[in-house]
C-alpha cells in the first residue's frame, strides 16, 4: 500500500532513531530529508532509494514549506514507500502538522513515527534531567524563533518568567540575548542556572554553563553555533553522567593572566565548572637557566 | 567494562524504543524494569538474562525508590551490563536523576539512553501535534501527581492557565477533575479543546475529546484508566492521521434515545467527533409485519 511516513530521526546520535524509523528508512523508495543532526542515517537506505534534500536551515530556507509539502505529495503519489525524515520529532517544531495536512488534503495515506526529541535527549545525554524530584515538576519547550523569516518572540515572557520548571528553548541561539533579557525583565532571578548545549548527542557536542545573567556572554565567547538546546532552571546546574566524572577533582593551575583566562574559558566550554581563578599580574616571565 | 544503562523504553509500541536501547536490551546480563507500556520488549532479552521487576505502579509502590536505587547499585557491582528499563524517557518524571545520583555515589559507571517520551509521541500517534504553526509555539509537560503518596498539585495554576501553548499532563488521571477546575478558576477558557488518550501507541489505545469544561465528565463516563496523557490547548482539537480518516464522512443513524446516547458515547470513546444528535422520543417500537 502506498504510504508516506513522517519519521523523527532523533537528536543526532544515529542510534537514537527508533527501531521502527530505521526499519522504514532501510525499506523506503524515497527519502526526503532536511538538515539532520546525523547524515549517517542516510547511509542506511537502499542503494536505489531516491534521496531528496530539501535543505532547510535556520534563517536560510532553500525551499519553502509549501514547496516541501508539494514534493511530499508528488513523491507520495508516485512511490509506494516514502519517508520524510527530520531531526528530533516531526511534531516538535518540525512542521509535521502542516505536512500531514497537505498529505491529507491530497488524499494520501500517511503515518506519524515519533522520534526522540532533542528537548529532552540533548540535556539528558549531557547529564541534565529536565525533571527532577523536589526541583522541577514540569518542563516547558519553547521555540526560540518563530515563523519563516520572523524572529520576534511571540510567547508571553511575563508568564514564562513565572514558571518554576525547566525552560527548554530550541532554535534559540540567535535570540539568546533577548530571551535571557526578557526573562530577567519579567522577574526571573538572574542567578537561575542556565546551560547551552551545541550539537548534543554527537561527537562534536559542546556545553557552556552559567546563569541567566551571564550565559549569553559565555556562549558568545565560546562561539557556539546552531543547533543548540538552551536550558534555564534549577536542573541546568545538575550533571549526571559524563560531565560529572571530574566534578570532585581539584586541579591547581598557575599561569599568566592571559593564559589563565584562555584556560578558564576552554574548560568552561567543555562543560567544567571552574570554581576560582586567582589572578596575579606578572610583569615578565624569564626563562629559567 | 561494567556499566549500568538507564534506558527509556518509549511510549508503548515496542518498535518505538531506540536502536541503541534495543541493542543494549538484547545484550544485557540483567534488566531491571517497572510498569512498562510494552511487556513485549522483555521478550528481546537473552535467555539467561536476569529479569528483575520493581513493579512501580501509580498509587501502589511495591518497592520504594530507595530500594530500587539499592538494587541498581547491587546488580551494577555484580554484573557487566545492567539495563534499567522504564517507560517513556528516564528523565521525564522517570526519576532517572535519582537513580543516576545513586549510581554516581556508589562510583559506578553509567549511561543515559534517552527514549521517545509519551508526552509528545502519544498525542502524535493519535494525530495531535503538540506544536503547530500559528497555533502552538510551545508545549508544557507537567506531572499530574507529585511525590510518592502525595497527590497535591504543586504547580502554580495561575501561571499554567496563562500559557498559550499546549499543556500536556502525564500521570494525571486521578487529578483530572482538580486540574481542569483549577485551570478554569484561574481564567483558562472553558471551551479550550482537551483530549485524553489512554494506553497511547498500543493496540488498546482509546481517546476521548472534549473541552476543558466537559472532558472530566466524558473521561469518567468512558471509564478510561491509567496510563493516560492529558492534552489541553488549541491543538487538542486537531487530528492528523488515523482518527482523521472518517472526518469528512456523514453517517445518519436513527435510533431510540437510549440507543442513540449509547452510540454517541461509543463513537466519542473511539475518538470520533459527533456533530449532532437529534433526539426524538418514541413511545414504542413495533416490529414491522
Amino acid at each position: 500500500m502506498q504510504k508516506v511516513y513522517l519519521v523523527g530521526a532523533g537528536p543526532g546520535d544515529k542510534e537514537l532513531i527508533t527501531v521502527k524509523g530505521l526499519k522504514l528508512l532501510k525499506e523506503c523508495d524515497v527519502v526526503i530529508y532536511d538538515r539532520l543532526a546525523s547524515f549517517e542515517l542516510l547511509e542506511e537506505v537502499r542503494a536505489d532509494c531516491i534521496k531528496v534534500c530539501v535543505g532547510k536551515e535556520p534563517g536560510r530556507h532553500s525551499m519553502s514549506q509549501e514547496e516541501i509539502n508539494g514534493l511530499l505529495v508528488e513523491y507520495g503519489q508516485k512511490y509506494d514507500k516514502v519517508v520524510r525524515l527530520k531531526g528530533g520529532d516531526s511534531f516538535v517544531f518540525g512542521r509535521g502538522g502542516e505536512e500531514a495536512e497537505a498529505l491529507q488534503k491530497a488524499g494520501l495515506s500517511f503515518e506519524l513515527v515519533p522520534g526522540v526529541t532533542s528537548a529532552v535527549a540533548v540535556p539528558e545525554c549531557a547529564g541534565i534531567p529536565v525533571t527532577h524530584r523536589g526541583m522541577s515538576q514540569s518542563f516547558h519547550v519553547i521555540t526560540g524563533h518563530t515563523k519563516d523569516g520572523e524572529h520576534a518572540l511571540t510567547e508571553d515572557y511575563h508568564i514564562l518568567a513565572g514558571l518554576d520548571g525547566t525552560l527548554v528553548f530550541l532554535m534559540g541561539l540567535g535570540n539568546l540575548k533577548e530571551i535571557t533579557e526578557r526573562l530577567m525583565a519579567h522577574g526571573k532571578d538572574k542567578t537561575t542556572p542556565a546551560a547551552v548545549i551545541e550539537k548534543g548527542t554527537t561527537s562534536e557536542e559542546r556545553m557552556v554553563r552559567g546563569t541567566l545573567e551571564n550565559i549569553y556572554g559565555k556562549v558568545s565567547r565560546a562561539g557556539l553555533s546552531s543547533p543548540v538546546v538552551i536550558l534555564i532552571g534549577k536542573t541546568a546546574a545538575l550533571s549526571y553522567g559524563k560531565y560529572k566524572k571530574c566534578q570532585k577533582k581539584t586541579i591547581g593551575i598557575t599561569a599568566t593572566t592571559g593564559t589563565a583566562d584562555k584556560l578558564r574559558s576552554a574548560l568552561e566550554r567543555e562543560g567544567f565548572h571552574v570554581v576560582e581563578t586567582c589572578k596575579m599580574e606578572v610583569e615578565e616571565i624569564r626563562e629559567a637557566g
